[in-house]
């Protein structure tokens, strides 16, 4: 299993390619709360979120041999625009399948790191399918958008620059649709802080999985949370049964709500998958009160359709 | 004339109750406009805009007899709640002129921080009025959102920790309403750096005043840039025509088009009016190109449905 000299290793391979991000706080959401929360801005990530971080590691820690076709991956988004951009960086062609779904904000900066695009279907058998080509046609290497160890040790140096910015804390959420990032942090901080995954309850394959000990192979998530869709990873789960304290669920309007804080509170332009460890803050007050948390803001990568609709909505509500 | 000492008297009497807000940068930004930009991030700022500086620094500076019966201002928005967080601090009551036209954010936050609203008509005669009787019912000190030593010398802290945090600016551009913070800002930097002010076209009365030589006491603006309504200030005026290099003019569509670029590239949500600046430096790429400039965030307190509609129609244009 992965380890922390591993997570330690992909922050020297990546530090001059990936930003050190902020850590926010807010006075109004602490008392919100009753906790004193660290926001770690991921959504301020180059490309706009994390993701850059497992790319960027695992870009460059392929043997040369390997990366002479270039790389590809099948994604909704983040994962395509920051993969793109670390072929950039090593001078090599990404092909980014892209369901004909994915939010256009996403697909643009696919486009504008150089990524070429290949659509697909948006079901998961025809992405694979068309990955398959793709890889095929070109000789392009795959590169996993989350059940990797390069990935997972990538996305983990999140969690490390996180407590070495804030020490002391007693506990970190992260979100968690395929699991690089919550693997990849619990590698970091296990086992001297409490680490919780958030997920959508309309996605809570990790949920289940954790809960009943044995993976989740397919789900049919329906949640606003784009970013966490996906299923959670065989070498993923690995890690979060061994290190993750617990899995927390939260609800669509819980998520909503959590993100408009964010937008209105913090001034953060943060993605619906962002907000889902807010909501759990918010939802979970007996395990958070009075406790010094850290929360990664994953991405900013709003579809501004997603942001109009959302804002019209708190106006009629609120 | 105030001078940088008073300043610098500013600083040392608001640090206490102020945030020393961040500066960001964005690698899009910079290769969209052909400039080095350092955003000054007073949207993250106490009562989320720089009028918490000005605000403080009023009241600290209010001998004890003076503040008894608390403050009163007319104001549409950031002012009153920075105000009534000051007032706050001090434990004196605020009250606060309101038009009923005003933002209902920004009404929220003025009673947050336990302002007392009292509501006016929109215009100027009504809102002027209105804080007449409440200055005589109550004996509360009018502390004017602007045309004030105190407010100008405070706002100007603004512009003081941005130098110190970036050495070596060739320009600053600040956002132009009644004058209060680009005054104060001059006043920080003339004659080490050019400043400008940036208006919209349709605000354009420091414009004319500034290249007339006479203050336009009136005028009728049309604007999206909620904070930017006022008119010149007297005192404001001596500073501006004495320090500023230039006033500069933009429409409402490159205002709209240069918050969209903050919202999305940056994922800070700004106010309107904070968007003037980063309009002006794509306006006058003449002035700007090649150049290291500072541009001040103003304010982050959005009307929600103002941004569900800028959305919707990026949306449909883009």
């Amino acid at each position: 299993m992965l380890s922390l000299a591993d997570v330690k290793a992909a922050r020297e391979r990546i530090q001059a390619h990936v930003h050190k991000t902020p850590v926010m706080r807010s006075q109004i959401l602490d008392e919100l709360t009753g906790a004193e929360l660290h926001f770690k801005c991921e959504h301020l990530q180059k490309a706009g979120a994390f993701k850059s971080r497992g790319a960027v590691n695992a870009l460059l820690s392929l043997p040369a041999e390997k990366l002479r076709h270039g790389v590809a991956t099948h994604s909704s988004g983040n994962h395509g625009a920051a993969l793109a951009r670390a072929a950039r960086i090593k001078g090599v062609p990404a092909y980014i399948v892209v369901p004909e779904s994915a939010n256009a904000v996403k697909k643009a900066a696919i486009l504008h790191y150089g990524g070429k695009i290949v659509e697909s279907e948006s079901t998961l058998t025809s992405r694979e399918k068309t990955l398959s080509e793709v890889v095929r046609e070109t000789g392009a290497c795959f590169i996993h958008p989350y059940d990797s160890e390069t990935i997972i040790s990538g996305q983990g140096t999140a969690a490390l620059e996180l407590i070495e910015q804030v020490p002391g804390l007693d506990a970190l959420i992260v979100p968690v649709g395929g699991g690089g990032l919550l693997s990849g942090c619990a590698t970091a901080v296990f086992p001297n802080i409490k680490i919780y995954g958030a997920e959508p309850e309309q996605a809570d394959d990790a949920f289940r999985s954790f809960t009943t000990g044995t993976l989740v192979e397919s789900h049919e998530p329906r949640t606003i949370c784009d970013g966490l869709l996906t299923t959670l990873g065989k070498k993923n789960f690995e890690i979060i049964r061994a290190k993750v304290t617990d899995i927390l669920l939260v609800s669509e309007s819980e998520v909503v709500e959590a993100m408009l804080l964010l937008w209105t509170r913090m001034k953060q332009l943060v993605e619906p998958s962002s907000a889902v460890t807010l909501a759990a803050v918010l939802r979970e007050d007996r395990l958070f009160r009075g406790k010094r948390i850290g929360l990664i803001l994953t991405g900013g990568n709003v579809d501004p359709a997603l942001m109009a609709g959302q804002l019209s909505n708190s106006r009629q509500s609120g």
